[in-house]
Parts: structure tokens; C-alpha cells; sequence
């Protein structure tokens, strides 16, 4: 073994109670064995595209250099839409072409892309359902031992991917308004309001409206606050996140993905 | 590290809650360091050696030559049911001798056994409880350093090891007879009918009968039916399997594991 | 590659729904990139560290010598306690000084603490609220590549670090009073009474009191017992275990963890 181990990480909706994460590893090893393989998440919602762009956006920078990231959130698989591999920021990146890859060339991360056009490359026998397996594994196996995108077929404009859109946050009147966007392990409640939309001070924070919640609590950490206790904070995704110290927020307040969410300032530009 | 790492799998009933899988990766690296540990799966159903059968049938091939799959599904551990090692298809195999290999067996998989009697490849203090951690795992690290099935023991004939017998489907009067097999994380059902079983043209379909249900449509891929549509089509380990686009079919049809399923062809040899 | 992969193990309360483990991977693969990294648990219940000091106790000793054990279950984070490097029976460990390494201390497994003061090995930029990718991780990573505890920060006393109470069990009147401990995947319940804790031959059992249920059955395995009758082993880790034979006992007992156990023995010493 000459070369390090080259790394792959997986984002899939596959969960963990089938075989099919550890077959689609199965066909990454048989592609090229000098790799090591991390799960990056098996638990985005199936068929959501939308999570899974949020996802990777969030995560791949944590990766080294040069680490191959595979994803396979895939609702039309067997279809028409095409297969891609992209490069940018030092990374590399295998997805279906249906936005998944959108989030990062809209942040311009993504210098290069490739429609995948070579069959020669596939499982011999591709399956209609598992494309993850038969056409993506091997395909990132082939990219593991040569970085070469030209080699999977024509290059195609960033901006011509297909992209979704994703609701954020909206500034208005002293207000910003956003959604609960992911509810994790710990209750915490991520919003799609981000620090830099913010730009605000600690100190212009007036209180955040989420249902008949009022949280007038904003803290560094979330031992900041009382056990229990509601609070808001910048995660460390770089959201706003409502949390409780040592409980779970979600629980308490009782909400779903999609619910609004108003941040208020108290430098609020009234209208006149 | 002169050698290439050696793949080993993993297929248990262990789930992931308790620290049992990283004790027992722990006692594979202990016992060789220079391996790859990949979890096929650890949700086999509690003591479910059938399900675990079926698993590694479907999913051994898809890892290259060389890998050693570690089954441990063992309802009859630290009693007298033997442990095996065994070669076939380029594979290696260490298991408890419960069924869990006789599918393999069944399809001329496995070209040799031999039963694990050296103590003395054992982890020095052995619970009664954990042979999978204590012995299993040891005697997949020796076999990792060197494939000889010699040393474990002697040869056991494969036709001579326990099975089990696992309903797959019936053909008569037109019909194939089948039952749920698996739900699968996006609640799609695999039937225990395989393609092979039937030998039909997608033509010869009429229906698929499943309690209430008559499903129609037969199509290649999810996304040739209609979002949230039931359909039949064979999945990527060549089953029949009944899906929506989009959806649970599972939740749909209030289905689960061993309801029976009949397929009925237009080509039906009525009786005369 | 010329040195062999370092190991090194998580122990966390993230749980796998969200992109947490991944992203604390890639900064560990960030910092030293020939490393093998095994999931010991995940599933360390939300803010327990007294779990998960339990896990790291009855676990780490399973793998090689020269494993790093990283554990990240830290309800403090953010806050003033402090992070800890130690070393000790040829391993190492990364933690906060919240008490999960009290267990191994009390064991005298620990040789030598470090605090950790060394901002410049940290992620150049540093959350509030996720220390375990953010320092932790990069942490363990310099660790792999050099494991001189000096490096990290001023000795502490092993002695001095912050410890858990925890109880255990407690002999008096011909009985062994402990509670239950943990309920694993297979409905498993393992009490806080040890083996060691009792000295007794298993002649000297009488029963087990949990709740209504007086259990008399005291065997080896699983399967010395009827399929789905209560029994008492002595289990892997060597805990007096409360089990069923191919059945949940935790599901027939309805018990919970902190429910009080306890063991009577037939050579009581009555009071006179």
C-alpha cells in the first residue's frame, strides 16, 4: 500500500436496518480497496433532496482535502436524471443531478462538473432500484483512484444543474422570519435563520416567537441557562437554534419541521 | 503494513445501542490489526437466524474476494451447537453451525468447512454469553492473518451442517404463492417470490394479490408509477417487490413479515 | 504508510440521526489521517456521563493496546470544566473532566492526566456548543500522532479530577441490594450488582427479587432455560443479568433503569 487510504463519506436516506449501506460499502471496496469509508448520515428523510443539500453544505469542510463525498438521496432513481461528479474547495463530490449539489455551487464551492456517461464503469449488471450500489459506488471507486473528472464524460455548467429551492429567512421590519428546519438527537430545534443573516449583535436580540412561545433568553452555551430552561443560541452550524439546557426543546414546545419562527430585534427599523 | 488490509463484515442482531458491536471490533483489531471492519448490518431481527441467512446470501458478493463475513446470530450460544469457518466464491464465512451458512450451502456457495476446536485462538477468560466478542471474533482475526481452514479444526462435510427451512413460493394453476419476506426503511415489501422463480415476461402480469389489495401495475423503477402509487417491480436482490413512488407501501397496506402473497399471471395454465 | 493506524474509539450521546459523528470523524481524519476509527456507542442517553463512564469502564479493555478512547458526552460544553488527556493499562483517553474517567480512576487504571491548554491545536474557529469536533477531536488527533500527554498541558493529580457517585449494590442479611443498571436491545436487564460483589457459588443463590417477579432459575446460558422463562446469569461483563431465553425480559417485567433488585442467598446470616 503506497498511496494513504483515500477517504469516502456517505450521506444516504437508507437508515440502518438494511443491508444496502454495508452492499454499496461492499462495492466501494471492490471498486478500489484503498479507501477508508466514514457515515457521514444514513438518516436524511427519504427521498428529501433538500436535507441532504443541507447536509453535505454543512459538513464537507470538516473532511480533509481531497475526501470523495458520495451521496445517494435519490427519489428518481432509475429514471432520467443524470449522474454527476463535481470538484471544488478541494473536495470532490458524486450525486444525482436533482439539487442535491445545488446549495454548493450557489455558495460557489464547486469549480468543475461531469456527467457520468460511462457505463464501462457500472456494476456489470446495473439493478433499476440501487444506482448507490450498481453506478455510484463503482463510479466513486474509479474517482478514489484517479481524480481525473474528464474521464467519466462532458463537462457541464454549475449553473445548469438542476437546483431547489430551500426557504431561508426573510428581514423585515425589525423582525426575521424563518422556519424550524431540523429537530435533532437532543431536541435542540435548528431554524433556517443563519448568524451572517442576521448581523446581529447579542445585544439587539429582543425575543424569538416560535408558536406561543416567547424565548427572551439568548446565551453563548447552553449551560448559559437555567436546567431546562428555553433558550436561543448560534449553533454550531452557524444557526439559530432553540434549546434547553440538559432537555429537549422540541418536547416542550412541541414543534415540527416547516413551523415559523420570528426573531425580533430591539433595533427595529419602524416604518414611518 | 506490507499487506493489503483485509474486509471483514459484520451481520448481527445486536442493534446499536448497547457497546456490543465496539467490544467486538475491538477483539477483531486486538486479534489483527491489519483489517477493514464494515457493518453489513446489525438489525437482523433479535435471534433471527433465517433473516440473517437471507442477508448474507443477498450480500456476500457484492464485497471482494477475500473478505471474511462475521455472522453472529447465535440463539443457542454457550450451549453445544458447534462453530464453523468456511470457504466458497472466493469468500470466507465464520459462524455459529445454526442454519445461518445452509443457504449458501443450498446454492453450491461454499466449497469447504471446518469446524473451530482450538480453544487456544479463544480470548484467554470466555463468558458464557458473548461468544461472538470472546471466540468468534478472535478466530476471525486469526483467519484474517492467514486463510488456511486448516488450523481451526476438522473438515465437516457442508451437506452434513444444520438448516433451516425457509418458505420462498409455490407455483400452481397460473399463481405463484409467496409471503412478505422483509419491510424494507422505506417501507418497501420484498416477497419471498424471486424472479427467477417465476420466469415470466413482464407481459405474462396481471396481478398481484396482497390481503385487500390487487396491485396492476407492473414497472422497472419507482418513478415510472404515479407519486404515492402502489406498483410491483423487482428490486435490486431479484425479488418481487411490492412499492409506492414516494411512499411507504408498507403503511398503505398495513402489511407485515409473513403474510402471503400470491402473483397472477395472464398466461394461467387453467385445469381442464 | 510506514506506521501501522492508530485506533481510535467514540463514545458519545449524539446518536446517528443527525450529521454529528460524521462531522467529528472528519476533524479527527483532518488532523491525522492514518487512523481507523470505531464506533464504541452513540447511544449513551442524552447528558448521562454516568453511563457513559460505565461503557469506557467495561469496555476499552477489549481493544489493543495503544487504542485512544475518545468520549464526548459533555453537558458542559462550553462552560468552565476543563477537557482531560490520560493515559493508563497501555491506553489513552480524551474527555472532559466531568467525571467519566472517575470509573477507571477509582479502577486504578490511570496513570497520568494532562489538562489540556493548548488553543493551537484547536479548530481554528470553535463553536460554543460542539467541543467534540471542535477541540476534542483534533485533540485525539494529535494524540495519534504523538502520544506525549506533556504536550497538552499542566499534570493533574488523578486523585483531583471530578468523580460520580454511583450506585452500585450493597450486601447486608443474606441479601445483595443493587438496582437496574441497563436494559439492552434483546430486553436484557443488567443490574449494578457485579459478580464480584457477591462471591457466591451458585449453589449459594436462592432468588432475585425484581418488583412481583421472584426469580429462582440461576443458570450458565441463555439456553439453559425454557424458551421465554426468567433467568439469572452472570452476563459478559460480569453483572448479575436478569434474561430471558429468546425473549425480553425487560418486556414481561416492565421494570426500568433505577428499579430496585435484589439478590437473596440461601446462607443467610439471620439476624439472631
Amino acid at each position: 500500500m503506497e498511496k494513504a487510504l483515500v477517504l469516502i463519506t456517505l450521506t444516504t436516506d437508507f437508515g440502518l436496518q438494511d443491508p444496502y449501506v454495508g452492499q454499496l460499502k461492499g462495492a466501494l471496496f471492490k471498486g478500489y480497496s484503498a479507501i477508508t469509508v466514514v457515515d457521514l448520515t444514513h438518516a436524511i428523510p427519504a427521498w428529501d433532496v433538500a436535507a441532504a443539500a443541507r447536509v453535505i453544505r454543512s459538513s464537507y469542510h470538516y473532511f480533509p482535502d481531497g475526501t470523495i463525498h458520495l451521496i445517494v438521496v435519490d427519489p428518481g432513481v432509475g429514471g432520467q436524471r443524470a449522474l454527476l461528479v463535481a470538484a471544488g474547495d478541494g473536495h470532490f463530490f458524486v450525486a444525482p443531478d436533482n439539487g442535491v449539489l445545488s446549495m454548493l455551487v450557489a455558495d460557489n464551492r464547486i469549480d468543475t462538473i461531469h456527467r457520468v456517461e460511462r457505463p464501462d464503469f457500472f456494476r456489470s449488471s446495473v439493478s433499476a432500484t440501487f444506482h448507490g450500489r450498481d453506478i455510484m459506488a463503482p463510479v466513486a471507486a474509479v474517482l478514489a483512484a484517479s481524480t481525473n473528472l474528464e474521464q467519466f464524460g462532458p463537462a457541464v455548467e454549475p449553473g445548469s444543474i438542476r437546483t431547489i429551492l430551500v426557504p431561508e429567512s426573510v428581514r423585515k421590519d425589525g423582525c426575521v422570519s424563518g422556519q424550524v428546519q431540523r429537530i435533532d438527537h437532543f431536541g435542540n430545534i435548528q431554524t433556517s435563520i443563519q448568524a451572517g443573516d442576521v448581523v446581529f449583535e447579542p445585544s439587539a436580540f429582543d425575543f424569538l416567537q416560535i408558536g406561543d412561545h416567547r424565548i427572551s433568553q439568548f446565551v453563548r452555551t447552553y449551560q448559559d441557562a437555567a436546567p431546562g430552561s428555553l433558550l436561543v443560541l448560534i449553533n454550531s452550524s452557524g444557526h439559530v437554534e432553540i434549546a434547553a439546557n440538559q432537555a429537549s426543546a422540541a418536547e416542550r414546545i412541541g414543534c415540527i419541521q416547516g413551523d415559523p419562527v420570528t426573531l425580533h430585534l430591539l433595533e427595529a427599523e419602524l416604518p414611518t
